[in-house]
């Protein structure tokens, strides 16, 4: 096929989506899995287990779109009724897999250990007019449809079945019929400044930027990634890419965290191997939060030791050695306990650096002096311990996320500034 | 208006949406908000920041619902088209607001204590065709129009400051305008069955179940949650209802965790709380995440006393006591290194219950004899230790949900049992 734009679009389809009992992570890593190969998202649309309401959606999107991908609805549950609904739609009838029937067996005689069940063996049958993608990590088979110069694929809403059947099937079969020119991106992150400051602040830079190359503000807990995007693989285009986010980051160069697509714990564990330093962690209220940032990125016990989460005082005064006079004086939320936890987790994680929180995340907690949403980080080293105090005014889940971005981001400055003394 | 089923469409503006750097949680919160008072989602759909899609996507759901829900686009930035397209679609013209205006200038003056920008003066505009929605949580006002018949609403896609304005303005006044008959729900949660497994035990419950009573699979990390909805508020209606759902119950027992829409950790909390226990925890594998869970839940600071994170077997030695023999014979992932991780939490955190995990997360660490997956959960009291063996085949990500699951069934299971000796 030529060189124009590929659209897709997806279709999610489950009444769990619309009832709000499951919040869909398939649609964003589609997206950015199709980005990469220069096929663009023009639309998603999320339809119930409701027969004319997924027909109706199919007609839209196929009308949009070159390719329509969509998941869900193949489970064994009597409210899945997607795989008759396509076997219809595409004029079919239903027979067994032989493939897909081995594999399901397979995965119920030797990895399940149970009985294979009447309504297991029926996620075998596929419709006899499309080709069947075979699911290494479940029972539900794939199914991939062409109708009028359109290509359809249907795939289960469980997220790694659907990853893998993507990434093994779908994905190099696009790739393969599209060749499109890739989207490219060149993806910065910044922290401890705010969306409307940083656009006002790169306002000039944006207004030159050439037609070709789109800027994006990513806003996340606290943190902004911008990102440059264009269309192609040509030397020129990719230095001009180039020169545009040279530029952008001189912009951004104080509130800079990294200038690739990379989490700021991702950045911290690069820091930290490069150093070859170690890392240990007490968390009060965040309560697991941060060292769970930490341990998500694969690797990371190379420079993490652990961590203590210290809720009670008790177990900052037991475990952490903090003064019990001192938390009497100040308070558990002080810039004094959250200094002596900085001092208690070097000593008993044995680390070279440790990052510290204590606060009142809400919803309970709060007095005037110290509100819900007053936080103290604390960070240090062998022979430097600091403090910062902040103050947030969200909810629970809200308060703990920025706590976590902010703690993590005044220990990616310490650790940089640090001189290993 | 009348008692016909009222239908919602939610339309989600970003490109963020759908390049994939962004997952949109607001829908999902929506979705239930809605259903409380009656009000059934039909469709979700999200485009970018295109005019003419997100024309197109007005006018197919204004066919499609009574009333769509419009969220993001409102921000300061250029990319965010929405204000402008909905002024000119709904046939007004920009004025300054002057109750927003005196926000805005609040929330800088007095919160951010930040200089005011042009652009963020501009966030006070609005059509004049529309009716303000006042946001106490940020500076972009919401906005609530009206066309042949059918509502429109725009929010801010900040989550925190959508839900704000919903909680305050629009739900209110929905529940005000269509009055209908609310969703009744009766939700329990399962743990270690299958989705198919479950399906086949209650397949004669679910074909006897009347047409006003409707079924549910809710499944999620290696729980399923079942629930039953009707619609109505008759005294009959709800004692149908319940009848129904004692039914389930009876076919579930051994697999039921609670018979409320809880989640295990809130199940755990509300056990302990009851006993009057305390909690530690010792994660190895799950980095975290457990406690995460745990002090997630407001309130949980009067049963959770802390956790260990011991990545380093120098954490588990140091902090936990566990023997350093014992590691060196039977190697961190084992029933041994378990077992004394429970004993070490126990003792040092001075709790009545210990939850511990140690295992292999992925993608490095495996081999042949202790594959990536491999997983040793251990629970205990002052007089007993439990160990339990798991074997999951995901991903890093999925591997540390699973544990942390299958971890608080344990535990659950484990203290509802224990007579307090």
């Amino acid at each position: 096929m030529g060189n124009q734009q590929v659209f897709a679009s997806i279709i999610t389809i489950g009444d769990e989506l619309l009832i709000g009992q499951t919040i869909d992570t398939n649609s964003a890593w589609i997206a950015q899995e199709l980005n990469k190969i220069g096929i663009w998202v023009h639309r998603r649309v999320a339809v119930g287990d409701v027969w004319e309401d997924i027909v109706k959606s199919l007609n839209e999107e196929m009308h949009l779109s070159e390719v329509i991908l969509i998941t869900g609805g193949l489970g064994p549950t009597a409210d899945d009724i997607t795989k008759p609904l396509l076997c219809q739609y595409f004029g079919g009838k239903l027979v067994v897999n032989e493939e897909a029937l081995a594999n399901v067996k397979n995965i119920f005689e030797n990895i399940l250990k149970r009985p294979l069940l009447e309504r297991n063996l029926k996620q075998a049958e596929v419709p006899d007019v499309c080709k069947v993608l075979q699911n290494k990590r479940g029972t539900a088979p794939g199914m991939w449809f062409e109708k009028e110069g359109k290509i359809f694929v249907s795939m289960p809403g469980v997220p790694h079945e659907m990853k893998g059947m993507m990434s093994q099937s779908v994905l190099p079969a696009l790739k393969d019929i599209f060749k499109m020119p890739p989207i490219i991106h060149r993806t910065l992150l910044t922290a401890g400044i705010g969306e409307s400051f940083l656009a006002e602040r790169i306002s000039d830079f944006e207004a030159q930027l050439p037609s070709n190359i789109k800027l994006a503000y990513l806003p996340n807990y606290g943190m902004v990634k911008l990102r440059l995007s264009a269309r192609g693989r040509s030397e020129k285009l990719l230095a001009e890419l180039e020169a545009e986010f040279d530029m952008l980051k001189s912009k951004v160069s104080d509130v800079l965290v990294v200038d690739e697509d990379l989490s700021m714990q991702q950045v911290i564990g690069r820091i930290l191997n490069q150093k070859n330093k170690t890392l240990g962690i007490a968390e009060s209220c965040t309560g697991g939060y941060i060292s769970h940032l930490i341990t998500s990125v694969p690797g990371s016990s190379s420079y993490f030791k652990g961590s203590v989460t210290s809720y009670a005082n008790e177990v900052k005064e037991d475990v952490l050695h903090v003064d019990p006079q001192v938390i009497q004086a100040y308070g558990a939320v002080s810039r004094e306990t959250a200094s002596q936890m900085v001092r208690g987790t070097l000593r008993v994680l044995k680390t070279d650096y440790a990052l510290v929180t204590t606060g009142i995340m809400g919803p309970h907690g709060g007095t005037a002096e110290k509100p819900t949403g007053t936080v103290w980080v604390g960070v240090g080293s062998a022979d430097k311990t600091e403090t910062h105090h902040f103050l947030f005014r969200f909810d629970r889940q809200r308060n703990m996320e920025l706590t976590g971005t902010h703690g993590l981001n005044v220990l990616r400055k310490f650790i940089l500034h640090d001189d290993g003394g």
